[in-house]
């Protein structure tokens, strides 16, 4: 365990095939936000951040985050952070590791407290003040990427945080609970963007998620559809979020 | 001039920055189609072809259609070929080289010429046999790219021509005098395919190109969309496009 300024704690630290993860802990405010940070395992100075926002049932140590994360570390020469949810992974007081659990309370919070997104934004904030003073992640411009419940969480906090430079979003509409935030929120966000949608999505319809792409503030946005259910984003757009992010992050 | 089994002329050959360009003719049933083909300058076996469909009002030398080709041999090692839609280019009749008069010409053909589309088709075919049988193209499988009315004409003879084997069509939805052909012809689409909408298109409305997208018959398909007007595609959607039809064309 490390300590820093800001309270970030280290734990559980492997290296793979040239990427360096370490398991980390912000503290904020009397609570905990766990997190996984990876980075070149060979570092050469600071790398730039991409904060990635998991789904609902998911956990920070979702496969696909964990790809995606270690894409971006070793074809791209950047930096990842994943954190659990509310809710999520070890943010759990019942310790239960049942996805649709997490699923199910998630979607009663999303209905029921008001503060939820703002307490996220927050919990964001804190990782990126944490994890920007490291000596092998870069401050200041960050990216972000997150789908659906990634998104719930995420466009509020790309529209709240100046820092964000450039964000995949996606697999949500305006709909919801937070539909009207979102309608707040959406035109807020300013930074070049990429917008996922699925053409079968049977969670969040196709044209609320199309009402969404046109609400958002961005002048440099575009949106990739394909076909498919909500859960079935082809690897195709992961590659393309990697070229997008490192294109406006990297050196 | 050189004569070869189909009836193929070349003429004004020019070589540039690793790109061969000629000029050529075939002649079908009487008629001649002006065409340009675009080769890597030192050919080193066959490259795979990509048929370019200009939009009305343009050309088969259009700046877009040509940095494409040019794109399409260097980066990606492919053989290009464009040819003159009806009423354009070289295929007029009165020599006027306005652009607004060939697209008045085209929008009152597409309204009245029921035959305008088959024979565009057996064009392109035309052009495919011909170009195929060439030392340094190779026949067989080949792409299609195409926007707005190269879409018109593209859509329908992706849908017949087998040889086709991926193809980038878009800037057009089930709209217009062709609009019953597109809802036949579109399930009939099998390849795969990139569809590019402009968000704020003022020609053909964009709930008519999803609609459009949505009937294709393509399992492996994908739309890419920006904000801006009909014209106003983005640069990086023709890189998206050669990077596409490389990967389904390239060795």
């Amino acid at each position: 365990m490390t300590d820093t300024l800001v309270p970030l704690r280290f734990s559980e630290e492997a290296v793979a095939k040239g990427v360096r993860e370490r398991r980390f802990e912000v503290e904020r405010g009397g609570s905990v936000v766990p997190g996984l940070l990876w980075t070149p395992a060979e570092a050469d100075g600071e790398s730039p951040l991409v904060l990635l926002g998991h789904g609902a049932s998911g956990t920070k140590r979702e496969d696909y985050i964990v790809a995606l994360a270690r894409g971006l570390v070793r074809h791209h020469g950047l930096a990842a952070a994943s954190i659990d949810g509310p809710v999520h992974g070890d943010r759990r007081t019942d310790g239960s590791i049942h996805g649709e659990r997490a699923f199910l309370d998630f979607a009663q919070r999303w209905s029921s407290d008001e503060g939820l997104i703002d307490t996220m934004i927050a919990d964001w904030r804190a990782t990126l003040d944490a994890l920007g003073g490291l000596d092998d992640v870069a401050g200041g411009r960050c990216g972000y990427w997150g789908l659906s419940m990634g998104t719930i969480f995420g466009l509020p906090f790309v529209a709240a945080e100046q820092r964000v430079a450039v964000a995949v979003l996606g697999l949500m509409g305006l709909t919801g609970p937070t539909r009207e935030r979102f309608e707040t929120d959406a035109p807020l966000v300013r930074c070049p963007l990429l917008f996922l949608v699925q053409w079968h999505d049977e969670l969040f319809p196709r044209d609320r998620a199309l009402e969404l792409f046109g609400a958002i503030g961005s002048t440099d946005k575009r949106l990739h559809a394909h076909p498919g259910l909500h859960g079935e984003v082809p690897a195709e757009e992961f590659e393309a979020s990697g070229r997008f992010l490192a294109s406006h992050l990297g050196p």
